[in-house]
C-alpha cells in the first residue's frame, strides 16, 4: 500500500548511530521480525531466547551489542545500545497514519474559541476541545479524544484516541442532604513529549493543578486523579489508576493493573510490580510488589484460608 | 479568563449556611488551596496535617470547623461542617464548561426519533442517543457519550465524556457449535442526581433492568455490568467492576481497582477497599478489606513462597 | 414502542430445536425473566435457585431442561441445553438497535480512502477508519469506534462503542536521551464471529501483527497489548488486560479485572478468577486463581502483618 522505501545498510548505520559489519551496500526496505524477516528485511536480536533464529532468518542483516559474537554470511549493525537502534529505525519506516482527507485538524473537531492551537497540531476527527485550553506545537490528538477543560498540552505530546483529558475529579463533600459536588477549579498541565495512550481519563486539579511532566509515557486506559503530580519520565503500563493528591517523583514504572493510593509521597525512581497497590508513601526507590500469587483453584482455596485463619 | 466575581465574606457566609469570625466586609474572588492563595482567596483547612500552612498563608479568609482555635488577624467562616462550605463555595467559583458555541444540544449530536429529551438538557458534540432513550431534565451528558438502547436518565444528573450507557451485557449460551450470543432486551435506569464518569461502561439488562439508584456517584472508568441494581448514594471510585445481577443497598463504597462478583447480595453500609475482590454475599455493614500488601522485590518473593507452601 | 411479535409454542420450539410439553398453540409475545413473566411470557429456569418462583410466575410457558419434573397447568420447552434454546429465543424478541435514521454507513463516520468496507456492514455514527483496514460482510461498528491502521476485522464480528482497535503498542527504547519511541509496523487482524465490548482497546502490533482469532468474546473495557494471539472461542470478562506478546492457546476464560503478563505462553482451556495475576507460563489446562481475600478491616490487618512476617 505504501510506498517503499529503499535504504543501505550504511545509511541505517549513519541514522541510528550505529556501525556497519559486513556489506554496507546491502538494501534494506524493511524492519521485520526475525522469524518473519524477508531477504531485504534488517531486524534485531536483544534477547538472546531468539537466538536460534538466526540460523533460519532471511533477514540481510542483523542489529545487535557491541559484543555479540558475529557469524560469516550476515550483515550486522553493532552498538552499545541496539533496543534504540531498532527504535530509531521503527521510525524510518512508519507508515502514514492520518491520510484521512489529509486535514491537520479535521474539519468534525470542535474547538472553544477561548482555547489556544499551537503550529503544526493533528486534530483528528471528532475531538472536542473545551474552554481554556492550550495546545502547543506540534502536538497529536487523535480522534474521540476530548481536552475538557482549562487543559495545557506541551510541545510534541501525543494524546491517543478516546482519551479524556481535564475532566471533572472525583469529589463530594457529604451532607445531611447527600452528596455535595465540589466543582473543579483547577487545570491540567501535560507537560512536553507525553505520550497519553488510548482510552485514559486524566482530571484536572480541584483548586490546584495536575500535573503531567515531561516524557511521562501512559499506556491505554490509565487513569490519573485530580491534583496528582506525576514525575519526568515515568511510564505507566495498562489499566494502572493513581489516587487523588498523589505526588510522584522522576521514573516512576508501573506494570499494568496497578494503584497507588490517593494524598501519598512516592520518591523518584520507584518500579511498583503489575496488580499491585501501593498504600503507604515510598521513601526509598526500588522495586515494590503486591502480587497474590496465582495457584491452582484447589491450592489456591488452601492458602486463602491459610491467610485468613492465619496459620 | 473568565469575569472575575466579587464576594464580601458576608455574602459568602449566608450563601453557605456558616459563621463570619471576623471581617464579614472583606473581599473574596477566588477559592484556593491554602498554599497557593492569594489576598483575595478564601481557603479551608478541615486536615490538620495542613495546618502549618495557616502561618504563611496568604488568603483572607478561612473555612473551619466550629471548635476550631481562631488566631488573630485572619477572618474565618465556621461550621459544624467545614468541607461541605467549601463544596457549596466552590459552585460560586465555577468557570462555564460548556461555552461551545452555546449549544444547548450540540449540532453534532444524533438522537434517535424514538428517544424523549427533557427540558434544560445540555447534550455535548458527537453523543449518539440510540432508539427507546427517555432523558429527563436538567441532565447534562458531555461529548463523545452514548446511550445505546432503551436508557432512562433521571433530573439532574450529569454524564461526563465518552461513557457508554446502555451496551449489550456480556451473555452467551455455549453450544456445540460455539457461542451464541443472548441478545439484550432489558433496559438502563440511571434515577436523579447520579454522576457517571468518564469512560465508565453500564450495560442495560438481559430481561429485566439494570439500575443504578438516586444519588449515586461513579468517578472514571467504572464497568457496571447488566441487572446490576446499585443503591442510593453509593459512591465508587475509578476502574471498578460489578458483574452481573448483583443486588447492592445504599451507600456502598468502593475504593479503586476494586470488583464485586456477580449473582451477589450486597446489605447497605458497606465500604469495600481499593484493590479488593468480594467474592461472597455480605449481610453485616463494614469494611471490606483484601489488599495483598506491597513490598520490596525480595521481601515479596519470600512471602509469595510462604503463601504457596502455607507455612 | 416497538412493534408486537406473536408466535406460538409450537413455533418456537421449531425454532430453537426443542420439544413442546403441554399446549403448543400457546400464543406468546415476550421473553421475560421468571419474576416479571406476564400471561404472554415464555421464561426459563436453567438455575434451581430460582424454582420456587414456578409458583408464582405468570408465564405462559417455561424453557428447561430434558430431566426436569413438570408440574401440570404450565407449557414447557424442553432441551439438553435450555440456556441455549434461551439465547435462540432472545434474537426473536430483539428490538433493533439502529434506527438512527436507517444510515447503514452514518454520514459522520469518517473513512480512509484506503481501507476497504464490505457488504451488509454497519457503521456507526463518529466512527473513524484510518488507512489500510478491511472490514468484511455483516460487521458491526458501534458509534463513536476508531479502527486506527491496518486492522482486519472478518465476517459477522461486533464491535461496541467506543472502542479502539490498532492503536500504538506500548514501546519505547531507553536511552540517554530519554526515552525512544517504536513506531509501531504491524497490524491487528481479528477474525470472524469476533465480539469486542465498549470501551476496549487492542493494539495493532510492533512488526508482526496481533491477533484475535475466531469467536473470541470480549467485555467492556478490556485491554489487549501489542502481538499477542487469543485463541479461538477464549471469552475474557469486563477490565481484563492482557500485555503484549503473550500467546494464548483456545477457550481462554478470564473473570473480571485480571491480567496476564507479557511473553507467556497459556495453553487451550484454561480459565483465569477474576481479579487473578497470571505470572508464568501455563502448560496444563485448569482454572487458575490467584485472590487474595477480602475480610473485615480487623481481620485483614492481621493477616497483612501475617503474610509480610511470614508467620
Amino acid at each position: 500500500m505504501s510506498e517503499e522505501k529503499n535504504f543501505t545498510l550504511a545509511e541505517l548505520a549513519e541514522y541510528s548511530n550505529s556501525k556497519v559489519v559486513g556489506n554496507g551496500n546491502a538494501v534494506v526496505n524493511n524492519l521485520a521480525s526475525i522469524q518473519k524477516s524477508n531477504p531485504n528485511s534488517i531486524t534485531f536480536l536483544t534477547n538472546l531466547k531468539y537466538k536460534s533464529f538466526l540460523k533460519t532468518t532471511k533477514a540481510i542483516a542483523i542489529v545487535v551489542d557491541e559484543d555479540f559474537e558475529i557469524e560469516e554470511g550476515l550483515n550486522y549493525l553493532k552498538s552499545d545500545n541496539p533496543y534504540a537502534v531498532f527504535a530509531k529505525l521503527s521510525s524510518l519506516f512508519k507508515k502514514p497514519s492520518y491520510d484521512l482527507d489529509n486535514h491537520i485538524i479535521h474539519p468534525s473537531a470542535v474547538i472553544s474559541s477561548s482555547s489556544k492551537i499551537g503550529n503544526n497540531v493533528t486534530i483528528g476527527a471528532n475531538v472536542v476541545i473545551g474552554p481554556g485550553c492550550i495546545v502547543e506545537d506540534d502536538v497529536v490528538i487523535k480522534s474521540n479524544s476530548s481536552l475538557v477543560q482549562d487543559v495545557y498540552i506541551g510541545k510534541n505530546s501525543i494524546i491517543h484516541n478516546n482519551s479524556i483529558l481535564g475532566s471533572d475529579g472525583f469529589g463530594y463533600a457529604l451532607s445531611k442532604d447527600g452528596y455535595i459536588k465540589i466543582e473543579q477549579l483547577g487545570g491540567l498541565i501535560i507537560k512536553s513529549n507525553v505520550e497519553i495512550g488510548a482510552g485514559c481519563t486524566i482530571d484536572r486539579g480541584a483548586l490546584d493543578d495536575t500535573e503531567i511532566h515531561d516524557g511521562v509515557k501512559l499506556d491505554n486506559q490509565v487513569h490519573i486523579a485530580h491534583n496528582v503530580i506525576l514525575g519526568a519520565n515515568s511510564a505507566i503500563a495498562a489499566c494502572c489508576a493513581i489516587a487523588g493528591s498523589t505526588t510522584i517523583g522522576m521514573n516512576l514504572q508501573m506494570g499494568g493493573l496497578s494503584g497507588i493510593l490517593g494524598h501519598l509521597s512516592i520518591c523518584d525512581n520507584v518500579s511498583v510490580g503489575a496488580h499491585t497497590l501501593i498504600t503507604k508513601n515510598i521513601k526509598k526507590s526500588g522495586n515494590y510488589i503486591g502480587i497474590m500469587p496465582a495457584q491452582n483453584q484447589k491450592d489456591w482455596a488452601k492458602s486463602s484460608i491459610f491467610i485468613k485463619n492465619r496459620g
